[in-house]
This record gives C-alpha cells, structure tokens and sequence, in this order.
C-alpha cells in the first residue's frame, strides 16, 4: 500500500475545502493581523459528521491541541476554526481557557457542542490569545459561510507563506462521484516565532470514524511527514479530515475496495498540498524531491532521504545550482541507514554523478542547468534491498536567513 | 568525571603542538592549494611513541581514515601528516593506496615502520588525490620540522578556517611539570565541498598507549563531539593524541591520581580547540553555548541541547540578536529528551525569558545589548533529574549560505 496511487479517471476540481458536498468555509478579520488582513478560517458541514485529527508529536503542545485532541476523541466533528498571528502555546492554563472558548463560540453560533468543534492556531508563540477578538469575530465568520469558494478560508491560515494552498481531486468510486478537498499553510516549521503545518481535507465520501482515523494517518505518514523545511516540528501542527457523507451511498469502512480508492484521493490531495508547503519553504528558490530506493527498508530509505533534506550543506549547495554530491555523501554516510560505502549511486535531476561510492564525470554545463529549474530531483541507489522513500524539501537561502533572523530586531 | 575540569595553577603556553618537550611541526606547500599556500602539516615525535586516535562515524569514511585505523591499532605513533585541499574521499581503492602512499613517504624519511604514520586528509570530495605532489613534499616537510613553534602546521590545515587554531597549556603533576599542546581545523563539518575536523592534541606526559586512548575518548566526547555547526559530521574527521614522555618520570596508567590531572589537562586544551571551531563556523559571528540542566540524564541533556544548537530557527534567530525563546521551546519539545511541558526554563545570556513554560516578561533593548556580544549563552534547566551537557555552536548567517552556496556555481 506505500506504492504510490495511481487513479484512473480523476480531475482537478475548484474550490479547495468546499469542493466536496455538504461543506461551507469563510475567513473574516478577527483584528489579530495588521491592516484588517483575514486571521480567521472557518469550516463547517451541516451537521456532525465523521472525522479524525493528528497532532505534532512535539512534547511542547499548544493550548489548541491539547484541546482538540480531547475534542477528536469521539471521532465527530462538526467545524474546524482556526486563527493565525497567534499559536496559542506556551500559554499555560488560560491559553486552554483561551482555546476552549474558541470552540465554544462557535458551538453556539452552530448550535452544536462544544466537542463538536476542532480548534487550531498558528503564529507567534508565548503570547497570550487576544481570545476575546477571536470570539467576538466568529458570529461574521459564521455569517460568512459560502459553499462556492475555499479561498478566504485558505487566505486566513496564512502566516509566513507567500501563497493560498488549495487543492480537490475528483473520482468514481463505485459508481458514485468522490470529491476530497484540502487546503494547508506552512513554510518554515516554526517561521518567525510561528508555528506550524495546519491541514484540512474535506470528503463527500460516506466514511466512517474508523476509515476517516486509518485514511488520515495513511495519508499524512507519507505526505505531511515526509516534508522538511528544516526540521522544526512546531508545537501546533494540526491536520484534520472531515467527511460529509454527502455523495451518499453505502458507509465506507477500513478494508473495503472503495476505502482504498478514497484513501488514494486523500493521499493524492494531501501530497498535493505537501508539495507546496515545501516549494514555498522559507526563501525558496526551489522545490528539491529526494528519493532514496534499494534500501534494506522502508524506514531505512526514509531516515537515509531525511538526512540528506536536512543538509544545510546539501541545501545551500542547491541555492547555488551546484550538483555537490559529496555533500550527499557525507549524509548519507552519517544517516542511520545501512550502507555499503562502496556501493551507493547518486543522480542529480537525473544526471549520474557518483557510481559505487565514486565520482563519475559528467557534464558540469548541464547539471547547472538542470539545477536551475524550480524543481531538483536527487536520487540514491543503496543497492542493499527493496525499501524507498521521497522526501520533500527546499533550498537553504539568504532569504531563509532573512525571514529568520531578522524578523524582531 | 563529567564535572568540568578546574585546574589550580595551570598557564598557557606558546607553540600549539610543539609547546610539549619532544616533538616538531612543520607546514609546507605541496601545491594542492593554489599559490603556494601552505598544504602539507607534519608533526613528528623524536622516536614512536604511545598513541591514540578517535574517528568519525560516518559510514562513508575517506581513505586515510581507514588506512590510520589500522595504523594506530598498535597504540603507538612516530608521526601524523595532513594535506589540505584535497579530503581523499569517495575515491575508492586508489585513494587507499594514496594514503599508504603519504605514510610510505613519511616513514622513509623519518626511517620508522610506515604503521607509525598517522594519515589524515581535508578537502574536496571525490577528486582523486594527487598523491605524487604530497609525496614528492615530503622531504621538504621533514626538513622544515621546527619545535619553536606550531604555526606553519596549524596553518597547513586550514581549509574554509579564518583563523589558525592552537592552544598550549602546562601544569605541575607530581612535581613534574606537564605540557599538553594541540591544534585543529574546522569550521562548517563539510565545508563547501570540504570535509572535516582534524586535531591533533600531544603532551610530554609519559602516558601508556592505554592512558592515551581513555584520556582522548574522554576528552573528544565532552568537547569535539559537542561542537556542531551544521550537523554534517564529515567522511574525514580525526582526532589523534601523542604522549611523547620527555618530561620524564613513571609511565601514568589509567585509574591513577596523575591520569586524572593529564586527563583535565588534554580536556581544557580540547575544550578551548573546539569553541575556537564553534566560533569559526562558516560565516559565524558569534559563539552559542548551549548549556542543558536538571534533566533526566546526561544523555537526555545531551539530546536536548544538540537539538536546540542545531535548529537552523535558533540559529537564525541568534544572528538578529532575538530572544526568540518560542524556538528553544520548539526543538525541547522535539528532541527525544523527557520533557514536563509545565516545568522548563529558559534564559538568553542570563536573562530569564521563560518560566515554567510560559514566558515572563523581560528588558528587549537589555536582551538585544546581551545577544550582540560575541559570545552568547542559552540556558535551559528542565526540573527533572542532575543531567546536565553543554554544546556549542555559531549562528546561521547569509555569509553561511554565501560560503556554501556559491561555492563552485
């Protein structure tokens, strides 16, 4: 099942998170951000419906995830409201306060309870939640709930990223017409004192808890968690996935024919949005896709592609084009991957540059301009046995310096 | 023993290497490097001598790696050479026989077994090493061999380094006066396209082969092994130790009273050796030291503190002078240490920013005054045990990204 999906059939569809049947979002102004700018999403089914959530698994967790993890247990879910500017975390007891009455705005203006509600925050961490701007702004994004554009939605989650993330895939299944949507924010783990990759991904699917639970956790261990900017799990990432019903037609449960073609569209749609927090990476210049195969696992693959994702060295040698192998090398020698040091191969978009753990010649003209395209491929042959895995990252620039260093002095 | 070393009536001393009765250095051009710059750092006792030698990890080790660990096996040493410019890397059974090649040529000169010669290379990787120039420099080396000063052999090593690294301390042992001497290079772990941190550290002490080989282990992990500028340990690191024994006296076997002294006294010279390493890191412009308390364990301090000095958000932050403490909490709360979410502190040179989780207000312009120095420190104290472990570490900068970026584009 890690196989990458391959769906016969399928098209792009508009409207991000409410593209699928039975959803509605909004992104109004809660005045957290300068200048009236959208701080608020909301996205809302018409009635509670089965979901699933995953968290960071960084121990420091915000006051919105100890929350929502509470609130995800029973598997329903009615809305998801989330505000920007400000993570909400390392706020102490009043931060949950803060957090649950989020959620309970929105319960009441719904009509729903309280558990019925999924709260995220992305933004400045150790500052206390202006919570009453939040509550006194959700009435008007209530208001403002439209089935026809995800877009102020996806414009409100916005921090340090330079553009809305949005994408929804549509499909047979069965002979009824899927559609999964999603939208997501991110760029740097924790850019400018921010936090965090919040993900919302909305199916027409009739999915049970269970299905919603298993797709979910499928999906995100081979999309979300296999991007790195640069290594700083935040304290709020948050990605939840909503299912309507909508489409109708029989429940689909975990292990059924239908449930594998949902979980590719999710998987597909969650991929999607992956790749774009990567391409939009903290100052990047480039989209950089690893893929390390022939290793003696899985998660040997995936510790060797993270390793090399991770490489200042490796990613500030793509900011200059420059098809530096030996840096490759380095990390992949120092990864906790089985190696065999006279063995590996390493290609640069395709160029060969090192075969059995030597240097090969090779076109240093053509490298340079396959290196200067906004998408670099780096692919490692271990030769050790049938494991892979893709990772997806950056390139480390003087703009990543920026944004980071500069952002309060 | 993990207590840091205070040493009454220790003085530093002139001449790195060479400060120790009984060795001498040279440095000399092999034309590795353009314009004659020095390339070619030998250190040469007056016969073989006890010995020890620590490694990297990395699995993709560079030919002079694997040739010294056989060579130093025996426990004893009659002299090391280093070339620079070139890492003999990735250069498979070739570069083997290179490095034989250099210790051949040492051994002839010095008339000794060619097992006594310690190899070790700093460069590019994966270009084969012209080993007819380093071998033809050799009698050049041998003739300059000088024990007045380390300079030229310090000088020898450098790569990307901006300063020559030396430092020479003695101290009375049982009424013997005892010199331990070093030097090293490194700035970032794999710099553009080079590899590695090599130091070579002697001592007159009359140490066995076994004092050698515990009193560098000890020492390398509480000092090299703590310094990390860019994670990216490299194909080439080397640490060698040579007791020469000319201060005179009975032989100091591990477990003794006068061990325990030579020990403290390799360890501050390797401690000084390895911030000078911090604070030269790739376009650094200040020294970080990390120091985690009160954890669990060493190990989890350890953890902890690594994660903290190698988060490129942290070391953004430090270049423009942030308290950026939502960061520290960040990478706590992602490594692998024990954590109570409700319980760490943190300080920014010794202001407290963060209080049992949550920040506490403090002075910015007082803050941002602190962060300018050339030495900054981050505390943290986690309230759960008396491990404790210091690291250190240099801010990400734009000249980092310019030194590893533009390198050969």
């Amino acid at each position: 099942m890690n196989e990458h999906p391959d769906i016969p059939g399928f098209a792009y569809a508009d409207g991000g998170v409410v593209a699928p049947l039975g959803f509605r979002s909004s992104g109004v102004s809660a005045g957290l951000k300068s200048g009236n700018k959208l701080d608020l999403a909301l996205i809302a089914a018409e009635k509670t419906i089965p979901a699933a959530a995953v968290f960071t698994t960084n121990k420091v967790a915000a006051a919105p995830v100890i929350v929502s993890r509470r609130h995800i247990a029973g598997g329903l879910a009615r809305a998801v409201i989330i505000n920007s500017a400000n993570a909400n975390a390392c706020t102490g007891a009043q931060g949950q306060r803060d957090a649950v009455a989020m959620a309970d705005a929105v319960a009441e203006a719904l009509d729903c309870a309280a558990s019925d509600v999924i709260v995220a925050s992305t933004g400045v961490i150790g500052v206390p939640l202006p919570a009453g701007k939040v509550t006194a702004a959700v009435p008007g994004a209530v208001e403002a709930l439209d089935s026809r554009s995800g877009d102020t939605a996806a414009t409100a989650i916005m921090t340090t990223d330079t553009f809305a993330k949005q994408v929804a895939i549509s499909l047979d299944v069965s002979g009824r017409r899927i559609t999964v949507g999603g939208m997501a924010k991110g760029s740097g783990m924790i850019a400018p004192n921010m936090a965090t990759m919040i993900a919302v991904i909305t199916t027409d699917a009739p999915m049970t808890s269970e299905a919603c639970d298993a797709a979910l956790r499928h999906a995100v261990a081979l999309t979300f968690n296999r991007v790195t900017v640069d290594m700083d799990t935040s304290t709020n990432d948050t990605c939840v996935l909503l299912a309507s019903g909508a489409a109708g037609g029989d429940d689909i449960a975990p292990g059924s024919p239908e449930f594998k073609q949902v979980l590719e569209a999710i998987w597909v749609v969650a991929e999607q949005l992956a790749r774009m927090i990567a391409r939009d990476g903290e100052g990047a210049t480039k989209l950089i896709t690893v893929t390390v195969s022939s290793a003696a696992s899985d998660s040997d693959a995936a510790k060797a592609a993270f390793t090399i994702a991770n490489s200042p060295l490796v990613k500030t040698a793509l900011f200059g084009n420059d098809a530096n192998w030996g840096r490759v090398a380095g990390a992949l020698g120092r990864s906790d991957a089985e190696l065999d040091p006279d063995a590996f191969d390493i290609d640069f978009a395709g160029i060969p540059v090192c075969r059995a753990g030597e240097g090969v010649a090779f076109d240093e003209a053509k490298a340079l301009e396959a290196l200067r395209q906004p998408e670099v491929t780096i692919g490692v042959e271990l030769h050790l046995g049938d494991g892979s895995a893709t990772v997806w990252t950056c390139d480390l620039t003087y703009e990543y310096v920026r944004i980071n260093g500069e952002y309060r002095s």
